[in-house]
């Protein structure tokens, strides 16, 4: 079991910077950290199954956080990995009582919790909060659609160069990015088996694209963009 | 150009009806009200492009509203297939000045639109319209979650399955189900080319699925489960 702690001064000052909390004014402020505890998960670790009674929504504070579903053979697929300051299970402060979807630390990570009827009601006093909710469910929907879009745009190749060039300078005709987490996480974000990643790494290398563990090298940003 | 008319009775009455208009109080539904005009669309007819800038948010009535994106080489993909009482654009109330993604009716279509900056402007004043834009969101942004495992976890077949068990009753050997629109909007809803709408349904005449038209037939639902 993992332990409940309050927030301390460093993740409180996390907690601070993420976009939810951080749209929030003095009163709705004090009233989100009064209820907030904080969890350390260990990579693997789960946070909680599909179909468990909700009780929680989510903050990441640190490391990354899956969210995914697995089919009747046990086969999973990655709905949306979550870093620091994502929020998830937003959702269910308006519909549902059961976690729609398992989720799972996917390296050592640290989040804080938010009891979903105590949001509840401090939404209905407090329109700050409404507004923060209305915010990230927006801001998460678009990048679900956008997500949808891609999956069903593109091939393996250019969804690879689609995040490299979403997390390049937009200037300079070279660029060297070190992925945040593991490829097989990159993977499941990118809707690939781990097999196609690679795949599609290696009909990158044309573009001047080269791997090295997590750090990838782009010899030239332009030719990216014609993938 | 379309004809921008204020509610008549009928339409009136559609849009009590939508989950979004439903759920408000008195108050924050006349001001709803008050700001609504509808639209009528004829087949192909589009309300809106990608990039444009962001007026209106929607909300069908009657007919099918196609959400598409495009690549650069003119490949469609549709994000969503709207009905009646579905809301759209509804993320713009708090994030962006641009449409997302391009807009057709599928068929002769009814829809009501509301000015984005009166609606903000509204939910400011009125918890109800707060309330319900989370609640549009919420339930909007479970079923685009649904749709990403879908696509990443199921064959064709299992898509198609899926939808018909979804729209078949929950009792009984055998159903009968008349699509709402054309096969190739069903094909676009499940992320599918036409050709592999067709391969799926053929693959799924073993499992007792036959299709005339728009008529699909389902001899056995349990065996349809097992896809």
């Amino acid at each position: 079991m993992n332990k409940i702690l309050k927030l301390n001064t460093r993740d409180k000052n996390t907690l601070l910077k993420t976009p939810f909390i951080s749209s929030l004014g003095p009163s709705a402020l004090a009233g989100m950290l009064e209820i907030a505890t904080v969890t350390n998960y260990e990579a693997r670790d789960l946070l909680f199954r599909e179909a468990e009674p909700a009780e929680y929504f989510y903050c990441v504070l640190n490391g990354y956080v899956r969210l995914y579903r697995l089919n009747k053979d046990g086969r999973e697929a990655d709905i949306r990995i979550c870093g620091p300051g994502d929020v998830f299970a937003e959702c269910l402060l308006a519909v549902g009582d059961q976690y729609r979807y398992n989720s799972q630390a996917a390296e050592n990570a640290t989040v804080a919790r938010f009891e979903l009827q105590k949001v509840r009601q401090l939404a209905e006093q407090e329109m700050d909060v409404a507004k923060a909710i209305i915010q990230c469910l927006s801001n998460y929907l678009q990048s679900t659609m956008d997500c949808i879009a891609n999956d069903r745009l593109q091939t393996a190749p250019q969804r690879v160069a689609h995040y490299l060039l979403d997390n390049c300078p937009a200037e300079g005709g070279s660029a060297s990015i070190r992925l945040p987490f593991q490829k097989s996480l990159l993977a499941g974000k990118l809707g690939l088996a781990p097999e196609a990643l690679s795949r599609a790494f290696s009909s990158l290398k044309r573009a001047g694209v080269t791997v090295r563990g997590r750090v990838i090298q782009i010899s030239d940003i332009s030719a990216l963009r014609q993938i």
